[in-house]
């Protein structure tokens, strides 16, 4: 973890990620009352892929705040280890991403 | 929406689906207080894909159920239709599955 | 691998699925040509999530195949432990396909 | 498309990504004689499965030098608005892995 003096790119968008994640919450909450209601399993099924696409969202605005600020602040100010450090964790998350 | 008579194939596994998903409300608060607390995006983005794994897990576990109740015990019931038209949701549950 | 009697359920479509994938394997060699004349890497990128895209959809067709065949035809023979078997088959290829 | 003077960053591996996609290429044949010989579908859906994979490491092999080449180079060179629009481009590129 990088516990470096710069600001992390997202927190200019904190509110946002904030309340996108509130909702996301709020989807869990009622994912949960459509099986305490045994909805229709299609359903749910339903509702689970637009969870899983405003989470999706969340991850591709927080990789692309990294890469622009985290990124590329390290390789404008020279370091070139940090940059390329910062490019290597963004690439794993990427992998992550895709394969999740 | 299929409102027939019989039940679905989840509610069986009706807790333990719960049990998952307020597991899933839990990750959504813990991402809330990693962004209040301007913790490294990367970490946020490994908590991220961890949540979204959970996430496909609950897609997974309910589209067996789906389609070894809903569309099985429509096809033993000789009611081609139904089973097809059941077996049709779950190919676009399975759609919507894959491209989230 | 499941060496029984009844056809695959995609032998009625056996053309169409050759034919999708000549064009796959045609654009495989696209993508060569690109990467041997030097080309941007975002556009040979966009090639292939569009190759990824026709791979998809091939195995969203397979798959329904599996499930209105070999999964249907087995449960309405009655033959409730071929039809679990192919089903699990099935969710474990919709896991495969999901984390691909 | 960045048709400028600089050579891209997967170039220096170029003979890498062309062993990739002829392998690609190959397994792309095998479906199609998979497909001839009336295989079990759920043994065709593993090899795509395999393919697709196959695929996605290119993507992710290219992502990350474009990001380590275009984006860094275009940052160090102080040319702020060339690194955001190579960032855009592949924030884009990310976004159509992830669905696809």
């Amino acid at each position: 973890m990088g516990m470096d003096e710069h600001t992390h790119g997202y927190i200019g968008n904190k509110d946002d990620y904030l309340k996108r994640l509130r909702r996301i919450e709020g989807q869990a909450r009622g994912l949960q009352r459509m099986v305490e209601e045994e909805k229709y399993c299609i359903d749910i099924l339903t509702q689970v892929s637009a969870m899983t696409k405003a989470l999706q969202a969340v991850s591709l605005g927080l990789l692309e705040e990294h890469l622009s600020h985290c990124v590329v602040d390290a390789a404008k100010a020279g370091d070139d280890e940090e940059a390329q450090r910062k490019l290597r964790e963004a690439s794993d998350a990427i992998g992550r991403l895709v394969r999740s």
